[in-house]
């Protein structure tokens, strides 16, 4: 019997290129697709909700596959995870209507970003934060971020060169909130541009270090233009949390 | 003019085959070392205040070396950290009397130990943490552990076959303490047996499993009997907190 089951895995990216499978590079959905065909019995094809780039990490990537394998779903994350390298875990399994696709039917995201704040690097967070020793304002950063909630166009946030995909996005959360030497960004929308996470993150940390007002800031959401942002943060920062249907 | 400079370091120890310098195996020290070197100008030789095993963490590690080199101390964090794998950082640095010995010297450790009880494995703990996804009594583990607060003989706690020192310490503190999804056990004390934290770890967590009674516990102890007491904890969940002075 043909089965479609979701999955929600959490990876550390540090390791690998993304999620989506290349040809001359390791992948997250490469190692899923070799340990789950190992224990289904035949060559699985998943589907992921986000096409994570390398070095992002995620702690509720949800992808789908369709399988005649005979095992039970329950029994799939234990059976995955003592295949799976350690920086990938299967965290639930669960079956899902037929058609069910975990791009197309995603009707949100939820990403953060996490900017460490000590004044030396900790080893222990290495590659998993972006790492600003400076102070920074979180009040406007906040201010700032407020002006993104709600559904606008979204192009001075895009990645430069990217797809010419429609700009329009609608956003839930646009906050910042510190926990002792972190500052975690939160972003909850109905969809992001390619890069548009960190392009935003990058932008408002020039709000918080007082480079830009938060008119500035303003002025380059609505100017669409994006070679009026800031820099792209980097990969390490980011992590998708949530994908809901 | 010749500078006897303490740094407090941290690492990751995944990587490493513990502290101390071996002929054919990399460790903290020998990273240390040929950094400082470059950085003073001359060979530097760096005491360690503890010999921490191969995959044992530190966020407080003391370490001390005499120093011909002409860098500011206050700039050697800062200038270590640049030259430094991103798995071992220099928190501090202070000038310290020329007879200063970080491992003589020391009056005073602290270490944790991490147990993870998330159902399924966590990829951003991956040997940072002991993975116990069974629930474990921490009222029990809080009552077994306190019989080991004071001055008593360890020896049911020393490593098999360590070398005859005399196995009389004092511990300030022995606790657990459940922080979400994490189980942290804390150890204070004037010194520590080889594997000292590591045995009394793996024999209390089968007290919190219930397979083991408090008064088990304290026979145990007091027996000063090695063969009896349980397993020896991964090193994964080590943690060398703090050396004091």
């Amino acid at each position: 019997m043909m089965r479609n089951i979701k999955l929600t895995v959490a990876y550390d990216g540090r390791a690998y290129h993304g999620f989506q499978r290349q040809a001359n590079a390791i992948t997250v959905q490469q190692v899923l697709e070799e340990r789950l065909s190992l224990i289904m019995g035949h060559p699985v094809t998943i589907t992921g909700a986000a096409r994570t780039d390398a070095g992002v990490h995620a702690r509720g990537q949800v992808v789908n596959f369709h399988t005649t394998g005979r095992i039970p779903t329950a029994n799939i994350p234990r059976a995955a995870n003592s295949l799976l390298p350690d920086d990938i875990a299967v965290w639930a399994a669960e079956e899902v209507p037929r058609q069910f696709h975990a791009r197309y039917d995603a009707r949100g995201k939820v990403y953060e970003y996490r900017v460490f704040q000590g004044s030396h690097k900790d080893p222990f967070r290495r590659r998993l934060v972006w790492h600003v020793p400076e102070p920074l304002d979180t009040a406007a950063m906040t201010a700032a971020l407020a002006l993104l909630v709600g559904r606008h166009d979204f192009s001075a946030f895009r990645a430069a060169g990217g797809a010419p995909v429609q700009p329009v996005r609608t956003l839930y959360e646009a906050a910042c909130q510190r926990q002792g030497e972190l500052l975690i960004f939160r972003f909850a929308g109905d969809g992001f541009l390619y890069h548009m996470v960190r392009n935003i993150v990058g932008t408002v940390i020039e709000v918080g270090r007082g480079r830009l007002t938060e008119e500035d800031f303003r002025c380059i959401f609505m100017s669409r233009d994006r070679t009026r942002a800031g820099a792209t943060a980097p990969a390490d920062g980011l992590y998708l949390m949530q994908v809901w249907y």
